[in-house]
């Protein structure tokens, strides 16, 4: 057995990414110390119940003494706080990283808050459930996931603190990406934010509908809606954060999903067939590519268990 | 074991549904000859390899000569032209349905051809995967699933007929519901055809992006897009159909869609938290609820292979 990466982690949130970390940090030996900080005495108590780390407090100051890595998660609008809170009792040298979900605004609350003895490197794991709290963990989360690391171009970058990064989430299973916390937020506008977005909306219209109607919807939802609950079931604090944090690249989408929808609507309210077939042709091709970029299964209904498999043979699965 | 419910049962179209049909037929001994014809010469050959039925045509009427049901399984903008072609080869007292996904237009073309010797009642299993075609069927895709029949107001309905079609539908392994044609049709516009439309435009929104954040779409679609690709990798000629098949239904939920999208927007522009926040909250008890009744799988991320269940307690799960 290889030493571990680091003598102590300290995790600064404890919901569903950090309890995460945790069981995977403990279960493949990554740090031989686990200190966990979060801001709800009730959750930490739950932290605790379950054995997630080493020490507990809510004073996350006290938590990151002499920590060579911390990893803050929590809704991205607390970022800045979190920062503020532990930049007095850095170590020299320790790495400071995030798993929001938004990037520009959290370098710019962590960043001008960070000592320069330590080193700030923002990150994003594209990894989650539905679920959330230090329960919904689990140690596979990460496991052929990517993660995104941001490092900021107006700071100079330790090579060797980005290096340990990277070992760091290579071990938790992931694939490393790199890019620029500009870019990283427009592309997760459109994979992430509008479809989170969209979801909470559609799920909404049909709580407005008449109570009778509304409970038909439940009871047929199986033929597609109940796809779009499952998004419209993720944290709300959470998600609320996201659109606060990356509103111009989240309104750029929903108003090109806004333009493409008024089209589509013209095209229905015309019976423009032609038009209706050449887009849900199109599309077609966008789900095989998310197949074989390995980023979602193959079986039917995305194989959820009540959808046994097929016993014929299937071009598609 | 009882004797087989029917003799002789004709399928026309042989896609996901007919050919799960032919299927749970067969292993259930629902009935002792299945026959089966479909337009296409090249589907039908498949279906033939796949030895689906005991006897197969291009030509309809030939194929419900004699038949005790008849079960019409086309999109919806075909269903007239079928009725056409069987009228005049309908045995007295054969049961005539179909499964398509709109039922005012399917009545308003079927009803009128079939001769007062036969009995037409539509239906629709809410039942089906993403996947097309005789390959994609398999024979316990009705099981615990709703199947809805909608007898027409306006005709007198063979009680013997209705009663017959429930007992097929229920050795299928569904659950039967009866109502009107027009309320199906308004249900299901909300339940399954908003989602559809929805999916495939935020698909299409992604699929117009510039070459370079498109490839970044498909690599991290783990974090909510790929959710929508599955409804958008759907059958495009059905779809196309219910479209033009279910417009006003369908032009409603648009329009409330649209006007909730917009006061959204606006939250996201104005950084309305407590709004945001409250819609996110709501939407969060509407999954639990599909997941109550039965709807769907309580196992994060839809339980995909790629998401092992988790080891700990977990509260959600």
């Amino acid at each position: 057995m290889t030493a571990p990466l680091f003598h102590k982690v300290t995790l600064i949130g404890i919901g569903l990414i950090g309890s995460s970390l945790a069981r995977v940090i403990r279960e493949r030996h990554i740090a031989t110390h686990i200190a966990i900080s979060t801001r709800s005495e009730k959750t930490l108590a739950l932290a605790e119940s379950l054995a997630l780390g080493d020490e507990y407090s809510t004073d996350a100051a006290e938590m990151v003494r002499g920590a060579d890595l911390v990893i803050v998660s929590v809704p991205v609008g607390a970022s800045g706080a979190v920062a503020k809170a532990i930049a007095g009792d850095l170590k020299e040298g320790a790495i400071v990283t995030d798993v929001g979900s938004t990037k520009v605004s959290v370098i710019a609350q962590m960043a001008p808050e960070i000592p320069s003895h330590a080193h700030f490197i923002a990150g994003h794991p594209i990894a989650g459930t539905e679920h959330s709290g230090p329960e919904a963990g689990f140690s596979t989360l990460f496991d052929k996931r990517w993660c995104i690391l941001t490092p900021s171009e107006s700071q100079e970058v330790d090579q060797e603190a980005l290096g340990k990064l990277t070992e760091f989430w290579t071990l938790c299973g992931s694939h490393i990406d790199v890019m620029t916390p500009e870019y990283h937020d427009r592309v997760l506008a459109i994979t992430s934010h509008l479809p989170q977005l969209i979801a909470y909306n559609i799920v909404g219209t049909a709580d407005d509908l008449e109570a009778d109607t509304k409970s038909e919807v439940i009871k047929y939802s199986a033929s597609g809606f109940r796809d779009f609950t499952r998004l419209a079931a993720s944290d709300p604090i959470m998600w609320r954060d996201v659109c606060l944090h990356n509103k111009d690249a989240i309104l750029e989408m929903l108003t090109r999903f806004s333009e493409d929808l008024s089209s589509l609507q013209k095209a229905v309210r015309r019976g423009d067939s032609d038009k209706l077939e050449a887009l849900f042709t199109r599309t077609r091709a966008i789900r095989r590519e998310v197949i074989e970029a390995g980023q979602d299964v193959p079986t039917p209904n995305f194989g959820r268990n009540d959808m046994p498999n097929k016993e014929g043979p299937n071009k598609d699965g």
